[in-house]
């Protein structure tokens, strides 16, 4: 394979450039010559301040290497954009919280000379805050062998915990990971400001995980609970054992409690 | 007043040699003598250890101060038991998750001439693991005016964060704190063994909250979710969200998704 992702004339094109995109032109920089396309003029200062440079869909698609950044709600419509622009031999990347079906839209739509890794990297700009330094990202091969060599771009270069696995597996194990989670946080946040004075240790944790969600963009949370095909039944679950548990605790005692000592914890 | 929380002479009197009993022990045998009382003989080779005196509860009821961390379920009883052979002056003190309700008890049974504090000590040998320091301790004067003079020891000595406050209020605050994590933990306990090689850092945060109370006694729980005036309400309230956002999640997209790129946190 001519092309290599790691010398500095290897060229990035990111498709999107909002919260993540920004990310990962922060670290992509260093590596490669990035340029970037994002419908909003508002990134234009950011896009400076970072060397990237702002230039249309239809040339960031003829990168040797094209990063999708864009929303679940437009994906399909960039990547048949991609597919009209891109150039034979070049690597397609998408950044997404689920996989199933982007990975199908980049199987069906783009042409045979491209090869194709479906990505989701396990972090956002909260969690990269102190940098990359074992984050986890997910890698699923759809096309061609340059997986391998990605991987050990993100883990030598990025210092990243690479998974390699399929979007399937990815999709199964995100609904209950990314599913609860924004689940949870989701009507946690709607009880209203939850207390901060007589805390135990883990409901810090627990507001320390809702924290890290509850900025994320409205689209992310409609994606991981619609988008993943496994979402569902996972949900139904959840809110199935709540009602249970829910009608437990209003009947009576069921067993005269044991003696031990009650833990403030 | 003639009695003094710390000095090597003055005695306390542990009721319920439980986990707390034992973590209470372990630090309060440096500045007490410390003798406890335990239904259960399994608790021998711990005393034994601790340098603690096991002997009845009569004998512990007469210290100058009586630590109560015995169950809710015999919580009345064992106070029945102190009444009957405390001294005066002596200063009466539990450790629980709930305080409404123990703080009647203690008031309506206890003897005029003691003075009686409710504390609820945040934590527990899991989140003690690391030791005392900056964990979080709430204090309810009762009767008397020694709830000072504990603060101090509690903070001094034992690097505590003390929150002075009324059993009320601490209910009401606990009701959510400790309401919602041992929901959520009962919860996701039910759903099997969670992800944890795809995870994010939120799930990781949740899934260690988890991990911290479902070691926990059942009656832990119960007193929380049951003994807890204001429990039945958050719990209710919790229910009721979840539920709304299940049917919300289940009708189609509201609105068409917003052009945002998509976050993998």
């Amino acid at each position: 394979m001519s092309k290599t992702i790691s010398k500095q004339h290897t060229s990035i094109g990111i498709v999107g450039f909002g919260a993540f995109g920004q990310l990962a032109a922060r670290y992509l920089t260093a590596h490669f010559a990035v340029a970037a396309y994002d419908p909003s003029s508002a990134v234009a200062s950011m896009a400076q301040r970072l060397g990237v440079r702002l230039t249309s869909l239809h040339d960031v698609a003829q990168a040797d290497i094209v990063l999708i950044a864009a929303p679940v709600s437009s994906f399909e419509q960039v990547v048949e954009q991609i597919a009209k622009a891109c150039n034979p031999g070049a690597l397609i990347i998408d950044v997404g919280s689920v996989k199933v079906g982007p990975a199908e839209i980049m199987r069906k739509l783009l042409p045979g000379h491209v090869d194709i890794v479906a990505t989701h990297p396990l972090f956002g700009p909260q969690s990269a805050a102190n940098g990359l330094k074992g984050l986890k990202i997910a890698v699923c091969p759809i096309r061609g062998n340059r997986h391998t060599r990605l991987a050990a771009f993100l883990r030598k270069s990025l210092g990243l915990t690479v998974i390699v696995t399929t979007p399937e597996d990815h999709d199964r194990e995100t609904a209950i990971v990314q599913g609860l989670t924004h689940l949870i946080a989701k009507v946690l946040l709607r009880m209203g400001p939850l207390p901060t004075r007589m805390t135990t240790r883990s409901f810090d944790l627990l507001s320390e995980a809702i924290a890290m969600v509850q900025h994320d963009a409205p689209e992310v949370f409609e994606a991981i609970e619609r988008s993943n095909p496994y979402a569902e039944a996972v949900r139904r679950r959840f809110f199935d054992l709540a009602a249970d548990l829910s009608v437990e605790l209003d009947a009576p005692l069921p067993s005269p409690a044991r003696n031990e000592v009650l833990i403030g914890e």
